[in-house]
């Protein structure tokens, strides 16, 4: 079944707020084993909406509209919605006494009088409560095509769309969608689907989609099938396939698994603890691994040494080492690990000292240059970057790439 | 003159990514006086961003469209947008030594295959460089007609956005539109709309847009007028007014400058050095402070403090303080700041510490929970918060709280 989501609202399309809903309700569609081909957003404008739904009910089994169901004469999903459907509204008591129960609930009381438009529905429509607001959802359904409506809050359509909307929905497809993620690290895109252009080339089911992220490439495998066990059958080839190919280079095959969290969990199985030492990227590292719920098992203290004097007094850096090859050199990077380890009493450590920019490059030394040491149970190991983005890309890379640096180091422990 | 806007990508489609360049691109239109009543969002497929393509077309005057403009096969937009315009596809020789240049600085070199593909363009089209990757952006025009083509990560297309887009849609719109940001910290969205309501609803030229950002409400007002003096006779009555209402509040009128710039820049007019003590932000706060070119000149070093016995060897936290109140408590995050700012010989310090969640509250001490103390020469302010999302929004929000508080203080210095 092929669905399509409809976000209305001019307050969408002048940037105002970023539409969270349609990736909310996109994820929750490709769960579904929906098909979702198209998405718009389109103005609290009559004519517009109505040849925006028009369009969408044409090419698509399942319309989701969302927003444009308040109380203001702005709010025109359901009127204009019920016309494409042909159908009159009416006042319905049920929901009516609802929203007379949910301002009596509220510190203010009075409703005003707008507010009973809410009350209004299509006729054969089905009636979806609000539990946390007054605009009810709606369902109508004809000839085959759906149209769901959702209020626009996202604290309003997330509880509406998992308690009545999903068992809906689940109802109205029998196939089920099985996929999982394949995401692997220290490699790029471009050659990543190069290594792998004959399986993309010659898929039908399951498929295999590429996701390009910074410093990583995310392989999902989607299966269709009766069952999660045939659904097995047919996407675990693929998976071991992926894995001759690219190897020690998978950290997860799991949806939810980060490359932190990888790193994390290797640490926790290693019983090792790991400290931060960074100039350039200056915390980001360290509130990166922190993103991990937990991580505080494995890490106890970090350090941001951006001047030389910090680099020698907290991580005891040589004054010779600094002067000889600069804060920027193989040689630092690697005594900055090294202190950083002894300061903190950790088993593992990671440092970035580089030149992010967009100023303080010089020939010998360009913007972008960074060298990452990756120090495990004493082992060292000195990596040096040449990354060509702006000062924020940068520094993004080098986060990653010391993690994907610590990772590999960590698979050898 | 009207834009639309067209998103590729699949991953957008199955919800793998928010769709925050559609926000992005619809306020930088919004700015620059064009009207927007359609986005949408099609997927990596020729036969349906075809159809999206032409309609878009039909009913509006510019068509940007981002994504898809990758290396690989599942990268269509270019192909398909030129077979819309009856272009052919010829290989332009400044792209390819533009992208064999951007290989050539990475370590890894050599340049695979596909990427080349990347340096073939529609006959006629403007090539727009790509300084922070490889695919170039496009722009094709015909018969008063222009599709826009710009690459899809966020930190690729809005740097050739600022710099070669918006010269050219302020090239193509006579009527000179011009706009002022006020930025404003330390205060709720929906209480600054209040604040400002009769303004909100009594508007024309200039116009007044809201903007919510995290922590922070910028408003934007936007003039119609022949030259910017003209418009500055528009615009300045208002941000007065604006100052009059939230008169401190304001951090900048400056589109460009960020929070953090604009205590950076405090800090260097008052010739004060800052440090950081973290805990449950851990190195995000330092990392956002260092986002800001230069910022070196205030920042020689920083503590990620997570453990006791950290805050305690580190930070000279008392042992005492950390039995009887507890890591998080008001009184260990003073002890925190005043203990870095002693470590690094620093004149301003702040500190963070909470419990960011999901794990690790209690009934008096909740997920949510932050204490951040700043210290500036000495003056010690600490404050309490109670935040009320996920961990990732619990320390994004108590990075920005930290900022705010750090730059009232300067204000005041």
């Amino acid at each position: 079944m092929v669905v399509e989501l409809i976000s209305v609202g001019t307050e969408i399309l002048l940037g105002n707020i970023v539409n969270t809903n349609a990736a909310y309700l996109s994820e929750k569609c490709a769960a579904l084993g929906l098909s979702c081909y198209h998405q718009s957003v389109v103005g609290d404008n009559e004519g517009r909406l109505e040849e925006t739904v028009r369009l969408a009910l044409s090419r698509s089994d399942i319309v989701i509209l969302s927003g444009g169901l308040g109380p203001t004469k702005d709010d025109l999903t359901k009127e204009v919605t019920a016309k494409v459907f042909g159908k009159a509204l009416y006042e319905d008591t049920h929901t009516k006494e609802r929203i007379a129960g949910y301002f009596s609930q509220m510190r203010s009381g009075q409703v005003t009088e707008n507010n009973w438009k809410q009350a209004m529905v299509p006729e054969g429509a089905k009636v979806v409560d609000n539990h946390n607001g007054t605009a009810p959802g709606l369902i109508i359904e004809e000839n085959g095509k759906t149209a769901i409506l959702l209020p626009g809050p996202p604290n309003e359509i997330k509880p509406m769309f998992e308690r009545d909307i999903v068992p809906y929905l689940r109802s109205l497809e029998p196939e089920g969608i099985y996929s999982k993620m394949v995401k692997i690290c220290s490699i790029g895109e471009s050659k990543a689907e190069t290594m792998v252009s004959d399986l993309l080339e010659n898929q039908s089911n399951p498929t295999i989609a590429p996701y390009a992220k910074t410093g990583e490439v995310h392989f999902r495998v989607t299966a269709k099938a009766a069952d999660e066990r045939e659904a097995d059958g047919l996407i675990e080839p693929v998976i071991r396939y992926l894995y001759r190919i690219f190897g020690d280079k998978i950290y997860t095959t799991s949806e939810e698994v980060t490359l932190e969290d990888a790193v994390v969990e290797l640490l926790k199985e290693n019983e090792l603890t790991l400290t931060t030492a960074e100039s350039c990227t200056a915390g980001l590292l360290a509130g990166r691994i922190m993103n991990v719920a937990g991580a505080s098992k494995v890490y106890n203290e970090g350090y941001i040494t951006y001047s030389n004097e910090a680099k020698e007094r907290i991580l005891s850096v040589s004054h010779e080492t600094l002067e000889r090859y600069g804060a920027v050199s193989p040689e630092t990077a690697a005594e900055m690990a090294e202190g950083a380890a002894r300061a903190a009493k950790a088993s593992a450590s990671l440092s970035v000292t580089g030149i992010a920019g967009p100023d303080g490059g010089t020939k010998e030394k360009p913007v972008g240059l960074v060298y990452i040491s990756c120090q495990v149970r004493g082992k060292m190991r000195t990596e040096e970057f040449r990354f060509t983005g702006n000062r924020e890309k940068n520094r993004e890379y080098a986060v990653v790439r010391a993690l994907t640096l610590l990772w590999e180091e960590l698979m050898e422990v």
